[in-house]
């Protein structure tokens, strides 16, 4: 497989969806792990029901449903001025210490770079600027324009069309690691970042590659560009 | 909406999923609520990814891939012994005790009453089973026939196609908020019972009825049997 192509996740994989903990605790004192916990299994929960219906609505609306879900679920008060907080806070998401110097290195070494993400086209923006992420990647893909998301096929089909190449060619990238077996089944070659130490998802399905930061992924590039 | 025949979910609505806790806690002393959760959390989950991805399995094999992920994520030794026993459990679930004289009460009035539900074949009829449900029920829809698990509309197909009905005329009843939510948008008339009080899934659809136990449904079909 020799890989001429990136393909990252966003959420999880590149920015810290956890690092609204903080402020959730700092909002909702005590509640602040199992709000962020709640809110992101919902967020997910919600883009496979409306995928399965064919319901689709943007990610960002999808986010705030799911905070507001989640809220009432943990009997937590959410007033306006919390739920634009805890939003706002999702525009400008952390990213993760290592990422940005091993994506130069990456991009550095000729590989073509994307997002492919569930997010929309706003979101994705935003939160490549509060990573000074401009200019690393040739495409943000949001599954906003086929309207499915992950794990559909016509979600992960985006990023073999905008590089001309076969899926086996890209390599996916997911800190998720349903995300890194589905694109596994796709036709990907696949990377799961695990931060938490996981266990792996019992799908049947291994992802090609595992490691436990972002750096992790340029030995296996290097391993696996001319294979 | 004349109401004329009733479709009846079967994990959760009929069949108490949860009843399995005592006997988790039994085998991980301590375990059992949070195992018996995450177990059905990820069971759901699972069936999504596999309908996303065309990846079809028989519930009964994804109800044992979940248990597995589950055991590992919470960090419990689950030996063949313990599998055998959690899964022998769920194939013979407790009834919620109002469900019995309820169904026999609408099958009396003349609705056509069925099952349809992710489970496959063999476990629908076991459940029935042990829950002295013979004869109650006119089909027991298993998804195994189009390998697509709810909420998938080829899915929610099967009880119109099978009573020749329109789903306007079909009560869909299931205990799962994202359930009866999903049904309502495929255009069935829908009744949530709502056994735990839980806040309604934020999808932008509300179920046609909502009650606290299988009883509220005759009220609800009384209602709008001739409406």
């Amino acid at each position: 497989m020799t890989i001429q192509a990136i393909a990252f996740d966003a959420y999880g994989t590149l920015f810290d969806v956890y690092s609204i903990r903080e402020l959730g605790d700092k909002l909702f004192p005590g509640s602040g792990v199992e709000l962020a916990g709640l809110w992101r299994d919902k967020q997910i929960e919600y883009t496979h029901l409306r995928t399965l219906c064919s319901m689709y609505k943007p990610f960002w609306e999808i986010t705030q449903d799911a905070l507001v879900f989640s809220c009432k679920k943990l009997g937590l008060n959410l007033t306006l001025e919390a739920q634009n907080a805890l939003m706002g806070q999702y525009a400008r998401l952390q990213a993760f210490p290592e990422n940005l110097a091993v994506l130069q290195e990456l991009a550095k070494q000729g590989l073509k770079l994307s997002i492919l993400s569930n997010g929309n086209a706003h979101m994705l923006q935003s939160a490549v600027e509060s990573a000074n992420m401009q200019g690393v990647f040739q495409h943000l893909l949001s599954v906003d324009v086929v309207r499915k998301f992950k794990t559909a096929p016509e979600a992960y089909q985006m990023a073999p069309d905008v590089f001309s190449l076969p899926a086996k060619n890209i390599l996916f990238v997911s800190s998720n690691c349903w995300d890194a077996c589905c694109a596994t089944w796709f036709g990907y070659t696949t990377f799961w970042v695990n931060r938490q130490a996981a266990p792996r998802e019992e799908l049947g399905v291994t992802p090609h590659g595992e490691g436990r930061t972002l750096r992790d992924v340029l030995e296996f590039v290097e391993q696996h560009r001319n294979g």
